[in-house]
């Protein structure tokens, strides 16, 4: 009976067959270890030579690494075992050989490695994070299903920049036309809202960004939830939720996986409602008290994000920045019309932002204005215009990054890691 | 307290308020039914001249289609409503007027609507469409994760075609490269599921095809499972269950959208396994037999593929077609190698093909073979064939276009309403 690694413990002293690859193997004289993955873990196999007879042992003298096989045994628990389980082998079957696999336990560079991501995804610790990564996702998923919010689709090809085209990639549609790959569905979000209440969605999103930071792909994942009837505290109180229900959901049913990539659990366990919400102009004080060169009026880079993120044992939320270095659609505070209201969320250890959100602007007039003063051309942005024209109301969302979160929560230190196959800026392979 | 149409049941007899928009109304002299929509559903409020006072009654006299109004009142329920509940108005409050709103109930002509998507949404109907999709897109993921498959994300920047390059988007990445935008994640996948065992992709593909069919899009959503240790009987199997299992949950859990946008329920209600599995060989004696003009050997098209599905009551799953109008990446099959081991599922009602899959080839000889036989550049596959160089194994997975099976579930005439917004060839706005 075939049987998935990760479900073994629910025959223990049974006669099962694992499909999988060998990992790894050590020998005694009389007995072969063999660690073999399927995909959904790890098990060691024994293999003696009294149990299986000479000639199926001498086989599997030279077996290498990343050969496929098929094993049957008896599955035993074992305390010592890494997993708890382990299977003494009665059969084994050769799938397919594996000569000369290029990963070897040596250390490799990581350009060797990202040349050979399809290959190197089979390694304990990248399968590991690629497995939190899948978590994390569905927790966002199951965060905004359960609360009604309605997966709204925005489109890649968009014909206009949300803001600006210095970041945009073009491709070309047909014959005369250019499409700009989506940098956020937000604009799209916000007429769905209008529509459906509470929306999200949840895509692939495109930055032409040159940098080569450990916090950039030009390929990238967000969720971007919009809420029609809702103000700047409502968004920070769902950004909120959600960072919580993410890291409790990860914690609760990937604790091996984190375990894997030695994770320090301690720093996620402490991420807890509530977060510390901190204005720019507090946030401003705290950068020039720890002695860094910051002007009041700018963002924030990310040696500033880092430093503030230091603060707290949790992620801190920054809010109401100055209205010049955001986004035309948000809304300025009527308290200080100056000031934008937004929200940065950034995440603690260091990892900085991780979302980014706002109260947008609902009023007809005021929006007319700021499209103006951004030189943004207004008949690309009719449409979005219309959402004032025709029963505006108060709304707001954000959108959070994947990646960055991935890379948070493993504890990784670069986002290249966080995606099955990463898109950078030399790298588009394979 | 703001209560949610949808959640209104619980409610009944409460002094609840609706945030929402004004989406119909009709007035005798001294009642005014307001039909109001908040995105979650419908509801009338019914707003007496006895029960708010002439100031307030004779306000909402003007009110026009798709102003946002905040009304507060008493929940009641009501067997003659469509819901099931109404309101008793005691307040209500205008947020945004709403001036010509250009969809009136009157008959508009799709060009027009389209140019107005994002208003468009707003209607029962288009709203109940979205939500059926946001239901099914659930149900597919739901699915794959209950059984253990991992979501592993496939890119979209790709760097040589799967199939020929003739129907692919070109992107400029940076100064001096193309990126390709993907049609499928396949081949990515196939390395994910050597690292995961079971995987599925589930994102946005691109298709610069010139035709203007209602089965179309040039963006659309695919799901792709892949597995290892898999031949083409799993992957049936998987594909019939996954059919069955989002029929099911869209009937169980959308009753309500399906009956706005007057789905007849008992054609979805035979969507049961088993479902019938018919050869390529056994299809073309049926087409022929229905005096189709059909030749041994080709792919079929549209036409072909309708009447075939117009024999069952439930989908067809057409096996075996002729390897040479498959994908090199397919397993002959050993009995008859003149033939894929392949599948494509046919829904029935004439909707055509849903979803796509096969065996891939493990064997390394043969493939490189293949994509000699192929003109394809083997330096762009050494990856790819990496994988059948490291412990290969049988294997096999689908792909689903997302658009086809919400037309098909919602019964639509064309793809364009599955979206929200529609990508076509001369359709790039909103």
């Amino acid at each position: 009976m075939h049987v998935y690694i990760e479900d073994i413990g629910t025959h223990v002293g049974e006669q099962i067959t694992i499909k999988g690859w060998l990992h790894n193997r050590r020998s005694s004289g009389k007995i072969h270890f063999l660690i073999l993955r399927d995909g959904t873990g790890f098990i060691q196999a024994v293999m003696s030579k009294a149990g299986v007879g000479d000639e199926m042992f001498k086989a599997a003298d030279h077996l290498s690494q990343e050969t496929s096989v098929v094993v049957t045994g008896t599955a035993r628990a074992d305390q010592r075992a890494p997993g708890g389980y382990e299977i003494d082998v009665a059969e084994l079957e050769v799938i397919g050989e594996s000569h000369d696999y290029p990963i070897t336990p040596k250390e490799h560079g990581v350009d060797y490695l990202l040349d050979r991501r399809h290959l190197w995804i089979r390694s304990e610790r990248q399968h590991a994070i690629l497995r939190v990564r899948h978590e994390i996702i569905n927790a966002v998923r199951d965060f905004f299903n359960v609360r009604g919010f309605i997966l709204a689709d925005t489109p890649i090809f968009t014909p206009a920049a949300c803001e600006g085209t210095t970041t945009l990639f073009p491709a070309q549609y047909f014959e005369d036309q250019t499409a700009y790959l989506t940098q956020s569905g937000q604009l799209y979000n916000e007429a769905n809202a209008m529509a459906l209440g509470r929306v999200y969605c949840f895509g692939p999103t495109f930055r032409a960004e040159k940098s080569k930071t450990r916090r950039h792909l030009t390929e990238f994942w967000m969720v971007e939830p919009e809420m029609a009837y809702a103000d700047l505290n409502d968004v920070m109180d769902l950004a909120e939720a959600l960072v919580v229900s993410i890291v409790g959901r990860v914690i609760d049913r990937r604790r091996r996986e984190l375990k894997a990539i030695e994770r320090d659990l301690s720093k996620l366990e402490s991420v807890k409602a509530p977060f510390p919400r901190v204005s720019y102009d507090e946030a401003v004080k705290i950068l020039k008290e720890k002695g860094l060169p910051f002007e009041w009026g700018g963002d924030f880079g990310a040696p500033d994000e880092t430093t503030l993120s230091e603060q707290y044992d949790r992620p801190v939320m920054v809010h109401r920045y100055p209205a010049a270095v955001k986004g035309f659609y948000m809304k300025p505070d009527p308290a200080h019309p100056n000031l934008a209201l937004n929200v940065d969320v950034l995440a603690p250890e260091g990892y900085g932002e991780i979302i980014g959100g706002s109260e947008r602007l609902a009023d007809l007039d005021l929006l007319l204005e700021r499209i103006k003063e951004h030189h943004l051309p207004q008949e690309a942005f009719e449409w979005y215009i219309d959402l004032r024209r025709y029963g505006t109301v108060p709304h707001g969302g954000f959108g959070m990054g994947i990646e960055r979160v991935v890379a948070w929560i493993c504890g990784l230190e670069h986002v290249r890691e966080t995606i099955p196959y990463p898109r950078m800026l030399y790298r588009l392979y394979p």
